[in-house]
């Protein structure tokens, strides 16, 4: 028996907001805009998304103060604004930051969750959450879960329900053009990050299965021109590749790579995507061992030999490893065996496990 | 650019009812089931549907007149029913027929539309529709399309919107195990012709091609098994083929094909499946000029060389021609030109050419 949900209507393309923006209308009459501070200035889509609020006679209140990883604190700040505005629906413009805070600001404007709840719920119906995807990495704009950073537990804490599905999704590659090498080459491997880890969930499903397989097609595509100059059809496969794994993890939720890597994240400030690479080649070698059918299968789409080939094309992109403190790892093992992503994880993973994985970076 | 859409909860596999049905507990304290009048008694699903409801404390009331190709008369006097009732939602077990009905019925309970605007609208929100497929044809618990017979119109005609899109669909492959093989096969056909179309209707987009090549995978597998016994694996993969298929035509229609099978059906009395396998292979004739990629990509799939090799298996599937008369050809090409069918047909598709099809028959 499987279970498939995805209810989250897309528009993607170049244009897509000024095509099929007029959905909006149904929404309200007034929206918060969430974004973080500079990118969806420059890259267009704020442009895009409020030219079409005006059009439609939508009043639209702009909070842009997400910072990446976001917190609770600014979650807060972010949701008595819109309720001190008396705002109809949220909408995330930006990486994975500003979609994930839109979606939890969305949970706190009809309800007054404390930091506990906020996490475990149970949760009432948010205020309608639309998503505009501005990297391709996160898949955000399509699935379920909105990662926060959560000071008092230490960590990034994710907030995981149906109710934050977006209602509308408007993918424009043209939003990507002007993303630095840099977060092109973490962001798509983030995507692939999660391709790759909803296929091998223990929650994997036969549909999951299916985007998981395109999505990796998509990515994997690029892989090898992600450090040059980028043409736009490539952006456009990127973004689909992405969003289609945010499909997969949709159903399957992400596993031990993710939940590793937030503890990189959080106490060393790497990156979300980097943290995710530099962890991939390690746990696809685990996979081989249990998953032997599916890794092939993986290494065939991506056109790779096997996972020795893979951590040469990963150490390409992400550079240099960590180096981390003995007593570090053992605080990371530690936190990192209880979650949910080690248990989704088709592994008997032990602490021992992690502790090598951790060692080698 | 292009969207995709499809909201509801699909559970699928063996049991699905008894593991699952709990969620129908959101839905309300009182359901009617509409059905036909003997098989979901028989193949199980109406007491697995019904003990479930009576573990959770709901209500139901049985509407089993539904026959095939649906009356609209059939469906004022269910929904008359329903409301009497006044039930919370409506379910719909059985083949394309009882859950086409739900559809409908469940439109009728909250607005009073008359024989024009329930094929037009506007729509008002119906109560929540569930679906439970007991053949493996239709796709119709993943769709948003209802297609009732229409004798003041003197066809088959379709209410399409997003609004009547089942809330839940139990795909429980063990409920087909009792279809004889005539519909199995009729059924199957179907299925491949939702897929088939969806696949070259103009109205395709990369993500509903993901969806029709997986299902044209599934069915394909089968179709030289249909004729004998058939075991439950088949009966799965041919149940979620045809699901693949409907997620399929939930963002593309159909073409041509259903467009001309609807005369064949309601003024032949042909049943849905065959209809649209007589036709089949003369479209596909016709798409291997005018798709000729996709066309090649069908034959790939489901291991055939082209349209010869495909009109021979169907030869060998659906039996004899029909052999229509001249006036009726005429009225059914004057019918059949102005569908919105032929309009998704990515052919400048002529009345000539229909003479021609119908006439090969």
């Amino acid at each position: 028996m499987f279970t498939y949900y995805m209810p989250t209507q897309v528009f993607f393309g170049k244009g897509c907001i000024a095509e099929s923006g007029q959905v909006l209308a149904d929404l309200g009459k007034r929206a918060l805009l969430v974004t973080g501070r500079h990118s969806a200035k420059v890259n267009g889509s704020q442009d895009a998304f409020t030219g079409k609020l005006d059009e439609l006679g939508i009043s639209w209140y702009l909070f842009d103060d997400v910072e990446n990883n976001p917190s609770i604190d600014t979650i807060r700040r972010a949701a008595a604004f819109a309720k001190e505005k008396g705002v109809d629906f949220v909408v995330g413009i930006g990486g994975g930051s500003p979609m994930d805070a839109a979606k939890a600001i969305a949970l706190l404007c009809t309800d007054d969750l404390d930091d506990e709840q906020l996490f475990k719920g149970p949760y009432k119906k948010p205020l309608p959450i639309v998503a505009v995807p501005t990297t391709a990495g996160t898949g955000s704009e399509v699935t379920k879960v909105s990662v926060l950073t959560n000071v008092h537990a230490g960590t990034k804490q994710s907030i995981n329900t149906p109710l934050i599905f977006p209602v509308y999704a408007f993918a424009d590659p043209s939003f990507t053009e002007s993303v630095s090498q840099t977060v092109t080459i973490d962001t798509a491997i983030d995507a692939l990050s999660h391709a790759v880890e909803g296929y091998m969930s223990k929650l994997s499903t036969p549909m999951s299965d299916v985007w998981a397989e395109e999505a990796m097609r998509f990515i994997g595509l690029h892989l090898t021109d992600l450090k040059g100059a980028i043409a736009y059809p490539v952006r456009e496969d990127l973004l689909y590749g992405s969003m289609l794994a945010g499909l997969t993890i949709a159903q399957t939720g992400t596993t031990m790579v993710h939940s590793m890597g937030y503890m990189l994240t959080y106490y060393r400030g790497i990156t979300h995507g980097r943290a995710n690479g530099l962890l991939l080649p390690a746990y696809m070698k685990l996979m081989e061992e249990s998953m032997a059918d599916k890794a092939e299968r993986v290494w065939s789409i991506l056109g790779l030999s096997g996972s020795d080939d893979f951590a040469a094309l990963m150490k390409d992109l992400m550079g240099d490893t960590v180096g981390l403190k003995d007593d570090e790892i053992k605080k990371f093992v530690t936190m990192t065996m209880p979650t949910s992503g080690i248990k989704r994880t088709p592994y008997d993973v032990t602490a021992a496990d992690l502790t090598t994985i951790y060692k080698a970076l």
